[in-house]
């Protein structure tokens, strides 16, 4: 059994961590921190897991994490830089999912997200937690940074078309749409109900911090500078993320449905569904899966990829235990193999 | 494995018993039947499907139901009258969703739904299916009457106040709300988003089709009938079901909290929360739990029992599988242990 | 014109307040203040204000209060007791929104709302503005309280009942509905949308500070103690309370719809439905209208009221509209006459 | 007073036309009229309007609609075309909500409405109402084709770049978000609420019924063709356009602040935020208007412009009452000055 350890566990990746950890036939979830709340029980929090987690959530000061094989962060950014060099000295391995080491370029981060990195070094070292790219990569990495939510379903859209050098890279469009999870289980008047519910807008049109993100993974798959405009939105709505992506084909004849089908044949958790489909949110809801269908409006050169995943699974915890899986080489679903609930 | 099938299988019911029973470990669904579906793959019309079922829905006069060891009948009330008498003259078992076997005198039955009843002498033999009260005789029935979702919720409630005489039974109330996926998936403009969404109503207040369900159920409890006001309401969401639940104590000095605590001790899916709390529907969404809670406000003799369950899943397909497992003497939570999605 | 202000304009009692002042065609809005937002356009915290109101919030140290006729207290509990007697010495009219000068006895007051009452003298002066039950007073009235959402829709459905001497008082019931914004706007993880949203539940059971409200106006109505037991619920909605009334009718021979007709006759914001029927929370959305319906559910002496209003404006800022109309002996339907939006 | 009469007037383009005109100070309401719901009163079928209309539906039969001096049309595709030659030969003014006189060409509209054009002589004197492009000709117009939802929303936002001549116009995207209302009153099990709440999809992205709107509309204001890639999204929610629009600028440093704002100064009901600034879709619920901002994101040269309206208000009923103002000369704005409901 893996030891695994959470840091930062009251938040909704927190618990959506826990809730996948405690079910995963090789993993022994031995501790989950929180400050806040430590000494309280975990269901006491979280009622979903009442019957099936029965610990308490601990003070990180009390715990020696040195002990575990694992620990996951789900913690805000700034906290994996502080604690992941020690970690990884005593051997333990570990997975980011926030954005302390995603961006390859130190000056970059420290732009985006306002603070100095405290360090820089491990950043060439950590691997970009996407399987779909870096599987191998991650088989053999002591340290993950597990993908932004927006990011997993903006590139793995875009992949097979920049990958086979179909489009026009100047002028990607990628218009997300996100559920208001995404924005976390922090008090903010922004998200309360009475200010999100029956109401669509689009936010931080002028830079997001995603952006930075996809345009380096992007950029990686292209082997050169891509264009892209990015421009989230929130739903009134709890989960999912719907990314409808924008470019311009060179060849307007090439079959995308092949190209899609064939690009993503071999992959666990993308599902290519057939030609004139139009995946739904929820279809994906609480599971790992990114579902997607290309579209070529007729008498136009401009394909449009739908792609849609949970934005708190796929997103976020459900990579994360995929990433643990490819590390310690179990089978890649193990532990992700639920159904959506429907309605 | 048990051989199964599903009759009607395109409403909600359907797709939650052909979630739960793909994944059973002991059961192998032979065949879902839909007359306006047939021949379309099941994961086209529920796309939460897709990856997991491969079938496609069949009509049913192509199918031999003799040759399963059960079926189950997902269907309209007035269906499984008309089917079941052969299939149990065959030796299979029959679980039926909808309300054709669940009260026992044909002339209330044929009152409240409008037809006449095809067979009133299997009223007597069926089996009503709420296993907290009727496990043994479920083990032993050929033919189980699945309860509908607020009797469910209700009965579980009111059950530890009315079987240890507790409380005057002249005046019961249940003050119950649901999400509009007790309607099923019929269209219906009622049922739109736009008419429901944001609005909250009550409905049927003069009389609902579960008010005699319920009254049969605790008027057996108690010994004697029970006078009962039963009001459903319809909320803005699409699953769960809050029934609150209001009597009169005889003996106000009494540890409620004990009582319901005693009551359910051995159940394994009815949890009684610790004194002072609040049940939230979300918190059992797609899983087969009645979560309950029992409160005296302070200068009162009224006892408030909150008792939550998904309509879809405690309410519907998980309790019939719930009975199938007692029905085949396997393991009672066999394919049911799955965690509500959180948030 | 009538000079007013309004202080505390921020939370949702306030932006109701704004709307409905600021195209009164008998009032000048000389000032609305917030310390958080002072200095900002009111319309860029309320975007639905754009192109009608143009002012600022302004910090209240900056306004002299003593130049209006009427000053609106939209803040949170505790704030109007420290301000209200420095007013009305100077001749300044008082509508308090919150909850300052509802309950009549000071010991009262102080237990439920956690601190001391700066002014309890002025408890007895302070007239309850309910305009169904005190118009008169309101009418000459320097100070008023303005009830609270759910004490609006309770007392207007209960009161029928207990003026006409109908049930009995020992157990009277009242299981209430309310949309999150109720809460308030202020940052709180309990209100998101990620933990509000597919979800209902009841809080409070023990005892909700309106319990001492409601009970304070029913006895007052009855001449004498009555028992109630009060039981909110949080609704998945923005707005709206459904409250359903439950008393056992002394005589279950008396014409329930005749009796609420003739009770609200000539009430403009009290609509009677007509038998059978059962109101919906939408259909009063952004209005001042209370709309109820009378049911005695068959075989039963139990008397099931259906009683709903918008918490925001016939249990917020409209009923204090109303209030100020009959103060200033307007048309007391003035200013609110508009139509709620469907669907 | 002008006297009006509305022909179909059950669905949510119907119910929101009667709220409107039944408070506009210059009209008369005369007739509304439904198959279906003959006879009934149209209070009891929209209960929001109890109090204010105290009409019945009428069957159109028995109505003699010469007699009035306008005539709504809010009925399905295909029914304006039967009846209005009629009306305009008696001298009635006729505005069609539907999409039957929206195109110029009768094949094009053959083909996407998939029936006959029962009067394609019409098509050229109908009128496209969409005041900010055609007042003068909405003035002197017999027959109005009232815009759809999306083409509103959509070319109000593109406008000012086409006509300045600012982008390529072989690569514009609108990327729409609306609520279910848009969809209708129609009973149809895709929009129940247990389908699309917790739900985002985009539909129809091969071809919808708009598009070739939009791009009559583009065209006419490039003075060429134009190309164009049109996806809408159906949201969680019941009513709200947001139009996302992607287009690439010809010169990166035209000052798009200035350009909107100038380009709309004078207009009534379109409100160009503040720079920086993003529009969200409740901000302008129930009321006329159309609000947007301008966007151009860092190291780029695409143009993003977000731009939002209430579908029923100025995507339907509240643009056919500005027409009607137009066309009878009174103050445009007139009947149409509601705020907005906040929260």
């Amino acid at each position: 059994m893996i030891k695994a350890a959470i840091i930062g566990g009251t938040g909704y990746t927190g618990v959506e961590l826990i809730r996948l950890l405690s079910t995963h036939p090789e993993v022994s979830l031995e501790a989950v921190t929180s400050r806040a709340c430590a000494n309280q029980l975990v269901a006491d929090v979280f009622p979903n897991l009442r019957g099936h987690v029965n610990s308490h959530f601990r003070d990180p000061a009390s715990v020696k994490f040195n002990e575990y094989d694992i620990v996951f962060f789900a913690t805000p950014n700034g906290t994996a830089i502080t604690m992941a060099p020690a970690l990884l000295d005593a051997g333990v391995r570990v997975i980011d999912l926030a954005a302390d080491f995603r961006l390859k370029e130190a000056d970059a981060w420290e732009q985006w997200y306002g603070m100095p990195h405290a360090c820089p070094d491990l950043l060439q070292e950590a691997v970009y937690g996407l399987p779909e790219v870096n599987r191998e990569a991650i088989g053999k990495a002591r340290l993950i940074a597990n993908p932004g939510c927006y990011p997993t379903s903006v590139q793995l859209g875009f992949l097979p078309l920049i990958e086979n050098n179909l489009v026009n890279t100047n002028n990607l469009i990628a218009d997300a749409k996100s559920g208001a999870s995404g924005a976390g289980r922090t008090a903010n008047t922004n998200m309360l109900l009475g200010e999100i519910s029956e109401n669509v807008k689009a936010y931080a049109v002028p830079g997001h911090r995603h952006l930075p993100e996809i345009r380096q993974g992007l950029t990686k798959a292209a082997g050169h500078e891509v264009g892209l405009t990015f421009v989230p939105h929130l739903m009134p709505m709890i989960r999912g993320i719907h990314a409808t992506l924008y470019a311009t084909l060179k060849d307007s004849t090439v079959d995308l449905q092949a190209i899609y089908e064939n690009h993503y044949v071999d992959e666990p958790f993308v599902d290519v569904m057939p030609h004139g489909s139009h995946p739904e949110t929820r279809s994906v809801s609480g599971t790992n899966v990114c579902r997607m269908s290309a579209h070529k409006p007729r008498d136009s050169d401009t394909v449009v990829i739908l792609s849609i995943i949970d934005n708190l699974v796929k997103g976020a915890a459900g990579q994360a235990v995929q990433n643990m899986n490819i590390m310690f080489s179990l089978e890649e679903t193990m532990g992700l193999e639920g159904i959506a609930v429907l309605p």
